[in-house]
This record gives C-alpha cells, structure tokens and sequence, in this order.
C-alpha cells in the first residue's frame, strides 16, 4: 500500500502510512530515530495532535518505539514485502458445473459466528454508517407512515434511481434513471443479467479466479462456464478470451473490473477500453459486478466498463450491500440494451425492492453522507488491509505471496506448493479461524494452494493471534 | 356472502350483514319497516349504538331509509344474487409461453396511479397495521442499531421462522423453523420452488385460470406449462390433471388452494386430500401458493395442502406482502424434500432477505399484533368484496357472471359471451379505471370474455361511479 493510494482518510493516518512505507523501503531502518515533532510540524504543516497521534498509532503496531526524554525510534526490522500471486497460462475449455452442495457447505462453515471473520464479504456491523441511516428511517417513517404498504414496482424508486444517475458521472457515464433498475442486491443483479443474455446450455466466460456465487448461479441456471486465466495486475488474458469466443459460442463475458473479488485488482482505463472493443467485436455482451466498484484505493473512483461501452453491450451489476451493509438488500443494474428484458425479469423473480430501505438510502446519498461515509470507509479498509498483509507477511512462511490489492476487502494468498488449501481449510476451522479455500474461486478446481482472506473487520488481538496460528498450520 | 361466512369483524357489521342477506334472499321486501331498535336490543342483546351504526351502514348504501317518527324500511328491490362463472371442460396440452412482454404492459398500464384502482392485488397502504408496525421499527432501530450491517444468510432470521413455525399449527401441519426458508417475497418463494423440482424444457401443470406471474416465472425459466381446468368450486379437474401426468412428463404441480387468485376459491379438505393423493400417487411435487391463505372468510383458517403431505412431496409458498404491504419483500418457503436446494437457491438468487423487515415481522407476530390485524383485515376485505359484488351485480349487465370469493382480495367476472376483455380493458384504460383483462390468466389466452377486478380499495363514491361506467361498456 503506497502513500499516493491512499489520498483520502484522516491526516495522522496518511502520515503514519507514509512513516511506515519509508520503513518497508529501507529508507528509515531499525534504530533510525524518526523526524522530531517540531521539525514536522514545521517542514509538514501539521498538527502537534496529528503527529501524535501518528506516532501512538505506529507506536501500537510495534514499528516504532518511545524513548524516554529522546524521541521516537524505529523499532522492527522493515516487514517483508510478500510477492503477489503468480499468473499462469492456461488454455481455457467450456466446464459443466456441480459445485453448488459442497460450496454452500463449505462457505457457511466459514462464516459461523463463533469463527475468527476472515471469510466473510462484509465489514464488522459497527463499521456501517448506521447511526446516520437509523436517523432516515425514523425521518421516512415519520414523513410517510404507509412506506411499506405498497409495492415499488420495477424499475424502483425514482429518487434512488436519480441518485444513482448522479453520481454515475463519476464513473464515465452519465446514466439516465430510466436506464436503471432496482434489485435486491448485486446477487439478484448477477441472476437477472444472465437470465436476460443466455439460456439454460449456454457458455459464459468468466475469470478465473471468480468469485464463487459467480459459479453458483451460472450452473443453477443450468449455464455453463469458460474459464478466461485472469492476472492479478492485467485482468483477463485477452487473447485466450478471443480463442474462447471464437471456438466456443459465448453468450456473456462476466467480470469484475473494479476490487476484483478475489484478486482486488483495479483494471486500468486502456485494459478496459481493450476488453470492451474485444467483446463489441464479437457482440458479446459484458456482464460487470461492481460491487466493490465505490471501494478502491485509487486517485479516482475508477472508470465502469460501461464508460468504454459504444454499443449498449455492457451490463453493470451493483449494490449498496458492501458500503451500508447486506441486511439492506439494495443494488441496481444498468442493462443497456437488455434493459426492458431486464425489468421484466425484476418483475418475475422478487416482484419488487425493499420500499423503506429506498427511500433511506436515496435520501442518504441525496444528502452528501454516502460520499462522505465512503472516503472514510476507504480509508478504514485500505488501513485494514494493509496490517493483515502485514502480519500474513510476518506469519507465514517465507515463499508465500500475497496480493496487493487496489480495491474490496480480499487478500488472495497463495500458500507454498505443498499445502492443500481444502485441507488448510478444515484445518483453520478447527482452530475457530473462518477462511476461504482457492478451489471454490474456480470452475476447474484450479487453485488449490491459494486462500481468501476477507479484511472486513479489524485486526484485533485476536484476529492478529489468528493469523499467527494460520501461519504455523502452513508448515 | 352470508352471515356463517362473517364471524369476525365489528358486530354492527356482522348485523349488517345478517339484515343484507334477509334483504337479499326475500324475507324483507321493499317497504317492510326494519325491526325496531329496542325490539333488537332485547331480543339480539346488543346495543343501541351498535343497532343505529348498522343501520346507519346500510342507509349509506341505500338498502334501507328512515321515516321520521316511524322508523327504517327496506328501500331497495332486492340486490341481484349474481351467478358464478361458469366451468368448460377442456382437453390440456403443454403450451410454450411467449406472453411475457405482453403482460408486463398490460399490467403496468392498469396499475398506474391515475387510474381507479380496481387492478392491484393489494390493498390501500392505509388500511395495513403501519402504526403498529413502525412503533416496532423505532423499537428494534433503537435496541438493535447495526440492524441492517449484516446480512441474515438462508434460511433467515430464526426468530420469523419459529413465528412462522408456531403458527403452523392451524393450518393443519407441525412445521419446524428449519423446515422454512425465509424470501425476498412470494414471487421468489415460486421461483425458487419450480428451480429446485425442474429444469428448462420441463413441463408443469397449473391452473386456468391462474395468477398471471406463474405463467411469467414459467416462461422466464423455458419452462412449459399445461393447464388443468380449475371448477370455481372443485378446484383443478383431476381427471384432466391425472391424464396429463399420464400423458406428458409433468414435473410439477402449481396450485393455490386458499384464496386462489383470480377465481377467490377455498378448496374443501377433502379435495385437498385427492389432489395430493394423486400427485403422491405418480410422485409428483405439488407447489401451493399460499400467499393469500390468511385471507379467507371461511370459519376456520384453511388447511395448506402441505396438511395432507405423506411423502414431503407439497412445496408451501407464503407471504406476508398481501396483510402488512408489499413493500417489506418478505415470504417463506416450506420446500419438503427440496428443502436443501432452496436453501441454496435462496442463497443464489438474492443471498439474503431484509434484516430489519425481519426482525420487525417476527415482533409483530409474536406479540400477537398480527393475528388481532388478521380479523380485522378480513372483516374488511369481505366487506369490500361483498359491496362491489353488489355493484356489479347492480350496474353489468344482466348475464353477466361474478364469483363469490371465499378468500383473496379479487372478483373475477365473465361478461356477456359477445364482450372482448382485451378491447374491455382498453375501453376502461380510456375512463381511467384500471382492471385486468381474462386473458393474461391463462397460457393459451383463454377466458376472453372474462375480466379480474382487485376489491383491496374501499368502494368509494368514485369507484362505485367507475362500475357503473364498466357496467355501460359492456354494452
């Protein structure tokens, strides 16, 4: 995690990180007596309170020591930089799935309560801006006591369609609120995107790796999958996609180009210009879960695929799930030109979207504190993330790698050859430890020395003590 | 409807009633005078008041007038006890649906909010429990704060389902809270019931007439239907049903046995018990639609059909839309022996269902809030029901059709042979009276002289003008 990532969040944090990331360069080793704070205060323009508080903050993560009457010094030799997951070449063939029973088994094992949260998609509850939106829902009821009496029929509440609109320019688009519909969150999304482009038999290239509930809907809708390789840094292997299309009759193309679920890459602006014109070529439509589309640690929100879309064949799946919490049950999906089978289909599956919790969260956005509550999840999840991979660095063994994400809540891990991640797995459950096995991110069963871990929540003593057990079970 | 049919209620209503059907059967005629107040108070042991609020009804409605100094008369020729619809026998084949488009604009014109709202399966927002149900929501907001941070994974939240499960006890089956998987609704609860017992190309035997969604869901799935002509008494034809399973690979049943939706039909316990048999008989799943099984002005709760299952071969789908609003997206599904593939498929379709809409249900039930709604819920929509019958009755013409519903919150009428439904609904979209024309209930467009008219709106003085002017169309 580079300082320049991390432009948002409070000022003590960004100066921490910059501190920290000098320490991990080398640019200040063990011993190093760090800047005084009047010598910041004056060459930074900052705060005594903010240094401060910089400082504590290392200070409590032991990478710099107080000295009595002398000042701060570094403390731990600079933590290892890991390595980011290798990307492997393979040539990709159309995959019946049968995943589903064992997947289902195997992700609910991980999120038991009583588990250490390292499976689970979702922040820890206290995180969401729930104050704020208890606030609206007393207000809404309180305006419109018969909220709930009627269906919103499809396409959905027009104010939260005009706010989602709005903001959309800042994704490279300028979307209509008729181009939109509401749905009961991105998963209803991913349904009705398929549903509307392919039928039961029909080949949907994905990535691999993909997030699992990718693979579940696609074989209970009885579809089948096409596995493109996708890299950590450049997306999907383009021109194994091309062969993909060309050889097989491929109906969708499903990606994540936005805090890939679980890679956590960003795609760039020319990588995603490519694949846009590749698949416009051959007219195959893009299905993109945006899902953790708000969530990056980059200068800018990044650009949807649907900024580069020229011919209405891109299809954005999104939600409020990851960003105010999944007990809330809102997304929206921009079809283009699938747009009227799309709200019909909305129509037939759950008929309408949660009525109350629209006007909330319309009224949530409308009023400025959804961006505000965004810069500051941002923050919290990039500082997060950066201390998991830390310690993962730490605790692991030497030739494991880590990827480094630019969005989400993931780290993908790829454990030495040896280990058997299913049986790393059951293993880590055993010790209370909820992770994700590699094998479910894939259709083939490819990845079996890689795991998920989900930065949700924060690393807590125990969390911390967690991964350190994680760590041994390695070896 | 008669009196038997009315036990709950306000007793003036119930006197009402009881004075409507002497009225109505001839044992008052026009100018008999009523009986006196205080000869009712002694003999029927009510009050005063509640003798001059009944009688104060039915001179608002016109049936009766009062003399000065002498006293109420009867002043209406008795109403018309309209015939109900007539049953054809047919011979059922699977049709491939393709009406999909069609019905969502036919649909979506009737229930535009200009129009007399004689379309929507839903009652007026201001007739559900909403003060009750938004003191509940300043409760669990208030004492459970991070309410909606999480989502509650399939089957759902614990406390609905033991709610649920409690009272399953009067509707003729013991079911557990892990037998029930909790929905975004009815309409998901249908999807999911016909993913998990068949595939696309499969054929499934329904109604005619049906709920027009099933035929959407049917076709959004490649489904093919057969429809089984359904008595307006007796339910489907079980004879025509028997011989299609025997004929085709029928994969499924869909029925709704309480409160059926268009034709308002409570299937008697022991037709109930033949059609389970005989589906058990050639292993067959049956999917009930429940969803208006709450609303009946029979004595006693309906049994499901779920009550006569030997085999866990009966899928039971409900909903709370049709009693507290639409807008809280909130079902359940008792799946039998496809319990486990729901669960999934609940997963993978919208992973969960809205936490607080949960929490809040499961309150309301539990305190005994929803049961006290429920009488009062039928007392007025058999009243309603009741008043626009008689309108109708009063104002089509003389051949004219109307069921009698014993359940729902719809009349379906078969109008004069020469009327066609389709230029009917048009003619009423013109006077900006929104119904729904016969046809989009079957899937072979049967019915074409038949219209369903929604009584979930009070008769007001502008909808009883609206029957009078449907009444003039017809001509």
């Amino acid at each position: 995690m580079s300082t320049q990532q991390i432009q948002e969040g409070p000022l003590y944090m960004r100066l921490a990180h910059a501190i920290e990331r000098q320490i991990s360069t080398g640019a200040l080793r063990v011993g190093d007596r760090l800047p005084s704070i009047r010598k910041l205060q004056r060459e930074q323009g900052v705060s005594v309170s903010t240094i401060l508080q910089a400082y504590f903050w290392l200070e409590n993560r032991g990478c710099i020591e107080a000295k009595p009457q002398s000042g701060f010094y570094v403390r731990l030799p600079h933590p290892k930089v890991p390595r980011e997951p290798e990307f492997r070449r393979t040539s990709p063939r159309p995959t019946e799935l049968g995943m589903s029973k064992f997947l289902v088994e195997v992700v609910n094992a991980a999120l038991a309560p009583a588990n250490v949260p390292f499976a689970a998609s979702t922040l820890k509850a206290d995180l969401f801006p729930n104050a704020k939106l208890n606030q609206l829902i007393r207000r809404t009821i309180q305006h419109h006591p018969t909220h709930s009496g009627s269906y919103v029929m499809p396409p959905g509440l027009l104010e939260l369609r005009r706010q989602v609109a709005r903001r959309s320019l800042v994704v490279g688009c300028s979307l209509s609120p008729d181009d939109l519909v509401i749905t009961c969150g991105g998963m209803e999304g991913l349904n009705l995107a398929l549903r509307a482009v392919a039928r039961s038999g029909d080949v949907i290239a994905i990535e691999a790796p993909t997030y699992f509930g990718v693979l579940q809907v696609i074989e209970s809708l009885g579809m089948k999958a096409i596995e493109i390789p996708t890299h950590p840094r450049e997306g999907m292997d383009l021109d194994a996609l091309e062969s993909a299309i060309k050889r097989h009759s491929v109906k969708a193309c499903l990606v994540m180009p936005n805090g890939h679920n679980p890679l956590g890459l960003v795609l760039n602006d020319s990588r995603k210009r490519e694949l846009v014109e590749l698949l416009t070529r051959y007219e195959v439509p893009a299905i993109e879960d945006d899902v953790y589309g708000e969530i990056t640690f980059t200068d800018t929100r990044p650009k949807c695929l649907k900024a580069f879309d020229t011919k209405e064949l891109v299809i954005t799946v999104s939600s409020f799930s990851k960003i105010l919490g999944g007990g809330w049950r809102l997304g929206w999906i921009e079809a283009g030109r699938y747009r009227k089978q799309v709200a019909e289909l909305k129509f037939i599956n759950t008929l309408a979207s949660p009525s109350l919790a629209q006007s909330v969260v319309a009224e949530f956005i409308e009023t400025g504190g959804y961006d505000r509550f965004l810069r500051k999840l941002r923050a919290i999840l990039s500082d997060q993330l950066h201390t998991i991979r830390q310690s993962v660095a730490r605790y692991f063994p030497e030739d494991t790698r880590v990827s480094n994400p630019s969005g989400g809540y993931s780290l993908w891990i790829e454990l030495p050859k040896h280990v058997d991640s299913m049986q790393f797995y059951r293993r880590s459950l055993e010790n209370k430890i909820g992770i994700l096995p590699g094998q479910i991110f894939s259709a083939s069963g490819a990845f079996t020395n890689f795991i998920r871990l989900s930065c949700g929540s924060p690393l807590t003593a125990e969390a911390d003590r967690a991964l350190q057990t994680l760590g041994r079970l390695c070896n």
